[in-house]
């Protein structure tokens, strides 16, 4: 069945790498029967702020303005700006959407970052029963496409910027599993301004992928029901035990992590 | 000595628990002598978006823009928009960098990662050989103080987010270290929607930290000559050693990390 793919596209140049990216993506799935929609959030002027301007009409309570509360309901009534609900029917009818972007700042530019804070709302993308596992769009793939500036050693277990995949948790479990998104394998160009010979033969490489994307399976999560949500959504004892024995989870630099100076008077994270 | 602190806030209610910690921080560290300035995010409407309007005058290659090259010539040559420059007068005259939000999906909203990835500009805040250990910014102190949706139980180490460490690596490591500055623990402020007594507990504890916040050890990170130049940045083999036997770095849970299909073509991360 031809599938619908949503390509999220932020970079500033039609010249760049990323756009390069981007082309490959649409051409080759377009090719296979694909109906492919492409958000460029530079070219549409996307607004990244988070403000009271997403919701037309009244807002329930202006003196304690509390963006997620009077997003779901403004979502609810009807009531969000029309750019927002145009981003919001382009991931409904979606089966697939792919982040194209290059990495600034360990995570992804504020531009793109405005569309996961004001698309995402609370009741059309996750509500506190429907999350993670259960997340409201589960019946959807995503995955994140990405340059970097530094050389992928730098990112590795010991490099010095710690493994990729510690700083790629938040996007890939605290946005994409937690609204259900099925998360397809990231794609990483490694620092693709080193020479146009390592340009061409990673593009000639995401074209080989591309062929076959929409068929991979994604990467597993922990499913939702190994937490005890009676105990504040604790991994389940018998869960951690078996994990333990299988070498489960992401493997961390013993560098990784700050220590908290024996003198101090508070206490980590408090 | 007095110092001066730089507080980047961004909350869109002067009503909000966010604006309540920030004017405490003014008020306490004030009354300590200290000058304190604010940047109001959204009260600024400050642009997120990085662009070519960021640059006064010709770029240097607009077919193949590149925002990091182009800003980095822009500074050396006084060219960056008024409101960067403002900014970054800022950021020089303080000692402590204070930013106050409320986490928006596992890190800070698209108007604060605007504000990083538009004012800390390449030449003026880090270069290639300047930063970590050597970050440009090392005489600077820097903290996180935000408030979570999610209860401190879901962000412990075998909670379902993760270890909120994981989650706040790459701001702390990623961001804030990497310009040099020198991390004070982060101030979190877990769920405080629940109550008005748990709001007013936790803004007190806020105040009495705020006394001593100045005189505060910073956490320590792993420091850059730990790690090999020569072999793309790799943490050398004796401090490896040194570090494991000592259970140095992160704790993390057997659930973090994603598993990749035995049957998929792909490598993770490739």
């Amino acid at each position: 069945m031809a599938q619908k793919v949503l390509i999220v596209y932020a970079h500033q140049s039609a010249g760049s790498f990323n756009a390069a990216a981007k082309d490959a993506a649409v051409e080759v799935l377009t090719a296979q029967g694909c109906q492919v929609e492409v958000s460029d959030l530079y070219a549409m002027k996307f607004k990244p702020s988070a403000t009271a301007d997403d919701i037309t009409g009244q807002v329930k309570d202006a003196e304690h303005f509390c963006y997620g509360e009077e997003t779901m309901l403004a979502w609810k009534e009807g009531r969000l700006s029309a750019d927002i609900t145009e981003e919001q029917r382009k991931l409904s009818d979606a089966d697939v959407v792919i982040f194209q972007f290059p990495m600034y700042w360990f995570t992804v530019p504020a531009i793109m970052k405005g569309w996961i804070d004001r698309v995402l709302t609370k009741g059309f993308a996750y509500t506190s029963e429907e999350r993670y596992s259960q997340g409201i769009l589960k019946e959807k793939k995503a995955m994140l496409s990405f340059t970097t500036g530094s050389l992928e050693s730098m990112f590795s277990v010991n490099g010095i910027n710690g493994d990729i995949n510690v700083t790629l948790w938040p996007l890939q479990n605290g946005i994409l599993h937690y609204c259900g998104f099925k998360v397809l394998a990231p794609q990483i160009f490694w620092a693709p301004r080193v020479s146009s010979e390592v340009r061409c033969s990673m593009l000639e490489a995401w074209r080989t992928r591309l062929q076959g994307l929409l068929g991979e399976m994604p990467l597993s999560f922990t499913p939702s029901d190994s937490f005890d949500s009676e105990r504040g959504f604790q991994l389940k004892k018998s869960i951690e035990e078996k994990q333990k024995s299988e070498h489960h989870g992401l493997t961390v630099g013993t560098h990784l992590g700050m220590s908290i100076p024996p003198n101090s008077q508070i206490k980590a994270g408090v």
